[in-house]
């Protein structure tokens, strides 16, 4: 099973066994993880960032990679998240195929790729393994946990799990638990995976029987939901593709821009993740509930969060998978919490992946509040 | 190839040939329609109902079949649209498989299903098609057409190309022109049926050779953009299947009520629809663009609809298929064309299908419309 694993990962390896939250446990697994700048000797300025459900852990060019990541605008010398103050640490999600451990890795029992024998992975999981990871390179606390989409509901399992593991918190297009439209969206894009012959109950491979109809229709799917009607309305309108671009004499091809842009799209993603872990970790999403210790009530699970100081909570209003009535929960529990929270929502007709490419509105917002953080007199000096 | 026709349709020869508006005729089609209550003398109090991309023209019981149909609320004695007063009609749309000529029915020039050999289909052809049953009912000018999402596309075809052939429009949920998101879900409703191995270019049959699972997932990523995610948030939150209800031992298998309503919806779907219908239909809507013969420009494909006296256009805040600004477009536009026009945003929590569910909002608003008509001293004496 092929991994796809940026250069320059750094590797973490998880305790072992490492118990998972609906039973069974992993042995001999590991994060992937890249950093930028360095961590001062109190270890107070660690920005660690949880990303969605496909990124790597190539969120900038660093020295090991200079290649551009996926957050290259936001993360670097002088930009938001300014790497001559903090130390950053991006981690790629567990159950993932960009190098930690997930359903395309080896299970150490039977020497072969887990497959469907990966247990089941909870959003939980990955958080406890993150604050492994943290104590491991010797943070005691985050200066801030910023978390993106998936990486939004993390960064609240990581916060709610682990009191007091950073002071503050960005919660970027996140939700406290899935709400029915994603998950509708979600088991969708699974179910175009598993009605795929090729998928073979997990039995592929990544040549001749790799489940790409399959894939292709979940990553279209996955990208109508995470952009907005708006924009595309100003993008592509009703713009024809010219007589080059079409399929040949296929009667039902593709004629639009917004089609080409689709399958662009999906034929960049095919073959470059693994389906497997698609699967789970789309799961994982669905089954996510702060509240779930609480009876369901969502407000009382973001009020068991404590030892958090500062918060900030952007929501998007052209989002349509995480809606911003979920960062709106999101912001009103914390404040609940007595936790000083400011809420942002975005006029940004991207939708969701507004914060991967809205840098004008994005950036400020985030550097804002990482100045407002409380920092330590080493951090001033050395700035200074 | 099966066709899915409701007891007591009526017939409507076209005229043979009945040339397509993008090139080739169809020789010996029909129409299929149904009709409640009589026809005036002066054929002045006529309702005409243009549907959705999948029901049939039983909109509601008659004489000629007592079932419930898919208005049934809306249409009959004392009901918004008023059987004692109104003569209605409803037609099965040209290219459906529910009556009217499609790629399902025969091709006299070969006794076979058309299948992919029927002609292109716009949505103009439909109108056209409408037109000349509307005459050869004996009507000269009907008193209100009312048009239902691709329905209401239809209604503006017929507007536009039939110069006075309604006094009064409702227009619901409909769209001057197709715009980028719904293409998207369009096109990937129709690529997933493409997918299945067993549509075969459209050579599939009605039993084991039939696209099951491309109709399926069609349906379901249908019936998620007809409804909306406030609505699904409180009617179905996280709840969860009981264990009897889940599929078995199956890892990925339906687990949230959600998925069950959506398989539900999809199982009385598949079987029941033709795939290639579908197709077409799906497609005649991408291709819809009122302004075409304007250079694109949509008020000024509005403003060529002449004869018209009042209108109604109403769209539901919660649509995500055919948004609210579409419904505002259309509005703007008659109003410009000098057509008396009402424009009602409805707070309905359904979505594109509030018009089939929201009795309480959208039957005083259709009745209020009708009653606001001008009408002929006949009918005002039967009436009274």
């Amino acid at each position: 099973m092929a991994e796809f694993i940026p250069p320059g990962t750094r590797w973490f390896d998880l305790p072992s066994p490492f118990p998972m939250k609906r039973g069974g446990a992993l042995h001999g697994a590991h994060l992937a993880y890249e950093t930028w700048g360095q961590l001062d000797t109190d270890a107070s300025n660690a920005v660690l960032i949880l990303t969605g459900m496909s990124p790597d852990a190539h969120a900038a060019a660093n020295e090991a990679n200079p290649a551009p990541g996926w957050w290259e605008w936001m993360v670097g010398p002088g930009k938001p998240i300014d790497t001559r103050r903090w130390f950053v640490v991006c981690v790629n999600a567990l159950g993932s195929c960009k190098g930690s451990t997930g359903p395309a890795s080896g299970n150490p029992a039977t020497g072969a790729p887990y497959r469907l024998d990966f247990p089941d992975l909870s959003i939980e999981d990955g958080a406890d393994a993150v604050a492994a990871l943290v104590h491991a390179l010797g943070i005691e606390r985050l200066a801030c946990v910023v978390g993106n989409s998936m990486g939004g509901m993390s960064a609240l399992a990581l916060l709610a799990r682990h009191s007091g593991i950073a002071r503050g918190h960005i919660n970027i297009c996140g939700a406290a638990r899935a709400l029915p439209f994603s998950i509708a969206i979600r088991s969708l894009q699974r179910e175009a995976i598993r009605l795929d012959p090729h998928w073979d109950n997990g039995h592929y491979d990544d040549a001749e029987h790799y489940p790409e109809n399959g894939m292709r229709m979940a990553r279209k799917l996955g990208v109508i939901t995470y952009r907005s009607a708006l924009e595309w309305d100003g993008r592509f309108g009703r713009v024809r593709l010219d007589s080059e671009q079409r399929e040949g004499d296929d009667p039902f091809g593709m004629e639009f821009e917004v089609e080409s842009y689709l399958e662009a799209h999906a034929r960049r993603f095919v073959h470059k993740y693994d389906p497997n872990c698609y699967l789970y970790l789309s799961r994982s999403m669905d089954w996510f509930d702060l509240g779930e210790p609480h009876g369901g009530d969502t407000l009382q699970g973001l009020a068991a969060i404590t030892g958090l100081e500062a918060a900030l909570v952007i929501g998007v209003k052209t989002d349509i998978l995480f809606p911003i009535q979920q960062q709106e929960e999101i912001a009103a529990g914390l404040r609940n919490a007595g936790i000083d929270t400011r809420f942002l929502p975005m006029p940004s007709p991207q939708g969701h992946d507004a914060f991967l490419v809205d840098e004008a509105r994005f950036g400020p917002a985030v550097a804002g509040f990482l100045r407002s953080l409380p920092y330590s007199q080493t951090l001033t000096n050395k700035v200074a």
